[in-house]
């Protein structure tokens, strides 16, 4: 069993409603130190057999597709396990 | 500047819809050997002074008040920079 991470974050200029939602409540919780929040999304792959280099080339191109709207976001494979 | 990321995950024993769907929709794409995903979510905490061992504790307080519910959610500190 192979595992991937997949982040994907909002692009810096595109607003971040929900972060600006949390960055208010940690501020009124007493944090306020806190300047910006961002928030994103994590999706933890996990495959049947070993990660090779063309499983994470399909991921990669299917991170652009399925995972992500390259509009708005952008996303990084944070990790991996070939095998687990 | 300093910088903390916090990732909140859902329970293993917890069901993922989004992740589920997400999973379908890779099998559909052509990614036929995924055997789970789980999505979670990601907080990129940004503050204005650097970051001491007080401002860890109060994220790590509030990251199970305001980030997370402890109910069906686990967070973990993944990452800070003191400064940048």
């Amino acid at each position: 069993m192979g595992r991937v991470i997949v982040d994907v974050t909002l692009k810096s200029e595109i607003l971040d409603p929900q972060g600006q939602a949390v960055l208010r409540a940690l501020q009124s919780q007493g944090l306020k130190q806190v300047a910006d929040v961002r928030q994103g999304k994590t999706f933890e792959i996990t495959f049947e057999g070993a990660i090779n280099k063309e499983v994470l080339d399909q991921v990669e191109a299917l991170a652009s597709e399925v995972l992500s709207n390259p509009v708005i976001e952008n996303f990084v494979i944070r990790s991996y396990e070939k095998e687990s």
